[in-house]
């Protein structure tokens, strides 16, 4: 095991008719705060009022500013910044999915800071200061939450890139699992495929002797595993619905990762694909995952082989453990089949005219991943697995 | 899913040599604390040598208070509330194990009260205010590195009670797992009952619908039932002490009892037995946890043959399931026998002359427990069932 340090000091407020709270707790930090969302959804499903309600019970002024997309734009986080700087905020209260709370935490590192706020994405400078940013979630998936990342996308070249700091992690999050009842059966089967991600880039290690994380990962994959169809069968499951949003946060709260080193190849490799073709992060992973296993599963058989068993029930054989292995990473991408997310580059309508440039960006920096080093033949060598 | 408030801000600082990162951990609370440890063994073992210099070496001066013992006694929090007023000392630095960190704790919370400290163990008065308190941990068993509670005996009459609240919480646990190499076996033994007991305490609850949180149970129980018996054969074999350490924190941090009630009854029971005979808690747990289960389990009986199937591996007999829950309950108390703990009140000397006395004190609020609500007759029996 690896030494580590590891401190999570999000508040979290967990269950039903939670979003009441959130002027109270903004409450704590600032008398006026930015109020960020993305489109419509949350004005449709009265969540938006009930916030408005909250914040002005609780004496607590809002500037708004809507507008986030998917895969949420640098444009947007500066007109944030600038806003935060004229109406002198204190604090942002990011409503909805990742997307919204990565640009919430964009705008809160980028208000105190006096340069662009793209350098901390281009690391041209560490993170050293933020506004505090509270989230009420309406998407389980990304688990920024509970994170210290961010991920941006500058138009200008569609380079999307991750900033990170202690400081960046949400003072408290709201989460009412209610909230994602009329969440489409796309969008949950995308967040079930980040949420997978964030546990199988950390499950898959070279690090030894990381028995204790390993199975706090196998708990979390096979939460998701059991809960996600029952939610795509009944949308207003509760039950399924709530293990599916905590299992969400405890993915990338930075638990899992304790005493091991990540992987994050596979990530890399998305964020290429979903800079350029803008496809959703979870389908993008979905196709993704599948085909980094079968290129680098080779390094430690092992370890798949032990995935295969513990996560997905396939009975281990011990005179034949590739055998197993390739049939739990079969089982991986079949769950996201039966899920009903894409699996292949094709179905993304994606084909193979940019790979080169993709890989080339996605190693700008040297190779990527940690359980296997790819360098740009690797990742083109990954694209086209995920044909 | 029962609605929950989850917070933890206790800095982990875990892994080989981290006890060098003490002082300057201190030296962002506090100029002068309280060096709070038990007897000679942190001497023998050059622990002590090794904080002392990281606490000169970061500008904190200290004044010592050793003496704790297991039990932690009323009488020496007292003596530490003295020093601490007197001394004018801000931050109290727990080295050891549980004992030494629940004194610790009571010394924090003593300070700022103009009352006596007894009066938020007998909660007449609940805990607003304490020092901050650290952690420099040598023994994983009771999680109090990142709890927020503390348990105490008061020597006049041998009450043994515990006081709670957010702000007890340390604010750091510096955790190497080579500190706990000259363990003797039957501490490490009485660890790992005390650690398996915190967990079972949530494990077994009247909530249903918390699958996310039952599989971090049972990832944490097997975690221990893995990796103690690789610790006793061999004591000094870092990675099977380092799942240990960390698994024993998580087992007590709130992450495992949140959207749960946890139970309870086994603790308050055991706490009678170690009051008046002075038992080490994890003995007493040993002891009184699989009598607790034989005497409750039909009021769950899935919940316990899911125990025994995914804990303890016993194949579930779908037709008899309490056939598969009295398996389950077999299992734990041979697993404490094969570790070297004692499984009955005669091994640890009790006998049944006070076994109304200990029952009537345990339920003296009312019936203790919630999966079973335990009053004093059920109590004795657990006791007589313990024999």
């Amino acid at each position: 095991m690896e030494n580590f340090v590891f401190q999570n000091a999000t508040k979290i407020i967990f269950g039903k008719g939670t979003e009441a709270e959130t002027g109270r707790e903004c409450a704590r930090f600032a008398k006026k705060v930015l109020l960020h969302y993305g489109g419509g959804s949350i004005k449709k499903s009265g969540l938006y009022d009930r916030v408005c309600h909250s914040l002005k019970e609780a004496g607590v002024a809002y500037v708004e500013l809507a507008g986030v997309k998917p895969n949420p734009r640098l444009s947007l986080v500066q007109e944030g910044i600038r806003i935060c700087r004229e109406s002198k905020i204190e604090f942002v209260l990011a409503v909805g999915g990742g997307s919204v709370i990565d640009s919430a935490k964009a705008i809160a590192i980028g208000v105190p800071y006096r340069g662009d706020v793209w350098d901390f994405y281009t690391k041209k400078v560490p993170v050293k200061e933020s506004l505090p940013v509270g989230v009420v979630l309406t998407i389980p998936a990304a688990g920024s939450e509970a994170s210290n990342g961010s991920v941006i996308t500058n138009e200008q070249g569609m380079f999307k890139k991750d900033a990170g700091a202690e400081c960046m992690r949400p003072k408290f999050a709201v989460m009412n699992p209610a909230l994602t009842f009329t969440l489409p059966a796309y969008q949950t089967a995308c967040g079930a495929a980040d949420i997978m991600a964030h546990v199988m880039e950390r499950y898959f290690t070279r690090v030894s002797a990381v028995d204790f994380t390993d199975r706090l990962c196998e708990a979390t994959l096979r939460t998701i595993i059991e809960n996600v169809p029952v939610a795509l069968a009944q949308p207003d499951d509760y039950d399924a619905r709530a293990e599916i949003m905590w299992a969400s946060t405890i993915a990338h709260n930075d638990l899992l990762g304790t005493g091991r080193v990540g992987d994050w190849g596979s990530h890399m490799i998305e964020h290429e694909l979903s800079g350029i073709y803008d496809v959703a992060h979870g389908a993008g992973l979905a196709v993704v995952f599948p085909a980094w296993m079968k290129h680098v599963y080779k390094n430690d058989v092992n370890r798949f082989a032990r995935f295969a068993s513990r996560v997905w029930g396939v009975e281990p054989r011990f005179d034949w453990p590739e055998r197993t292995a390739l049939e739990g990473i079969g089982r991986t991408k079949s769950f996201f089949r039966d899920i009903g997310l894409p699996t292949t580059l094709q179905e993304l309508g994606i084909r193979d005219d940019r790979m080169e440039e993709m890989a080339k960006k996605a190693t700008e920096k040297g190779p990527v991943g940690n359980f296997a080093r790819l360098g740009a033949k690797d990742v083109v060598s990954i694209y086209r697995l995920a044909l």
